[in-house]
């Protein structure tokens, strides 16, 4: 899977000169988009499948700044899935090869009416791709 | 009517070390939510009542910096209704007085399906009410 | 301490109808400002002694959503502090006492040049005032 | 040159299924600064030169709205520069060729003391690349 590349907006870094970790979220939001998408799943295929996986906790530590105008490179990869969770890691680097930040997702499997399924019976097509790169 | 206001967060600030110029745009926002709740229309009542008012244009003009911490009073008034459109406009000042940033925001108002609709006809008490305000 | 009070706004709001998870982190910010402020540390008299605490890391778990015009009450609370390291717990609780997040947050201390200083000896005023509200 | 491309990320948009207003003024960041980077003018160049260019005023021109993955194209062109001012025109446009945005910003010039500068003066480099770009 190819890294994904977000370049550090001015409106993303705050009055420390540095980008404000709350961004860092997003990022993570948009490489695992992304990442779904490489796999074969972008978002208009998962909304028609009626799968949407909402967050359910995460943690982020921070390990050095980036700033404007830095381009970090986000390595995405499954840590674990299971029929009722997933488990998302973030790897960030920056412009010299320096981690800028790791992290972790959990997001569960809702239907379009909001109440949890499990993945692999109501939408196996997905948790099988999902479970060919668990751990790679 | 109260005006509203907002102290300015870190995570509002940027690298220059002020309030980033898009924050006032959800500023904006914040104050008219606030100016509808006290006419008497908080949002709860006008879900109910079916009508939103999408946002279809805006101005701004950056008069002096704001920095975190500080805190902005925020007025706002009915500039002009009609059936149609509606024009609100926000003056906002800082702690010594010093004019911040002067705004309007153009909306239409739309019905619950997106549809537009005309105010006067649709929802003649919010627009009676609006009215009472125009140009005060 | 009084907990924070945050009403969630419009902007924060996604296409899935709820806060986005990633705004949590940045009411985590408010919310400690607040509790700062309530213990005699506003920002410019942190900035004065010349100190910041950067978030090194962050952990988040989301129990039950939010949306637009709820207001969420912050409890803050130290959960340990140490001379180089401090951690922050917050409980975020709905309009009916159902727990919507519980976060924590971990933070060193770096002087106006962004070198890492240990609080007790290099800040000893405010690393009593946080000691003394640990684990309460 | 280049249009810019954005493609819209969840948390961009709100509540209503749409991108949330406030974002459009961040996209013209983007493109703004992708725009002078084409014409020689990265980040590092202009902060080396020392000149800065803060937004003074904006305004903005829903058109019709944009959701979650759609890709926008945003053309940027010089309107206007004079010595101390500086007029930029967007134009967002969809999938479909529909125009999303229409927008405006004015800046000014200032150098690394926040003092305003007139650039045909103190940056005769950039004012003529500006110039040369101005009307098309």
């Amino acid at each position: 899977m190819r890294p994904y590349k977000h370049k550090i907006q001015y409106y993303e870094t705050d009055k420390m000169g540095i980008t404000h970790h709350s961004n860092y979220i997003r990022f993570m939001e948009e490489a695992r988009t992304d990442f779904l998408e490489q796999m074969g799943w972008p978002y208009d295929k998962l909304e028609e499948s009626g799968v949407a996986s909402p967050v359910i906790s995460l943690e982020c530590k921070y390990k050095s700044p980036s700033t404007y105008a830095d381009e970090l490179t986000i390595e995405v990869s499954v840590e674990q899935i299971k029929g009722a969770r997933l488990c998302i890691a973030y790897k960030m680097t920056g412009r010299d090869g320096e981690t800028v930040c790791e992290a972790k997702s959990e997001h569960c499997f809702v239907n379009s009416a909001g109440r949890p399924i499990r993945l692999q019976r109501d939408c196996p097509e997905l948790y099988e791709a999902l479970k060919a790169l668990e751990g790679k």
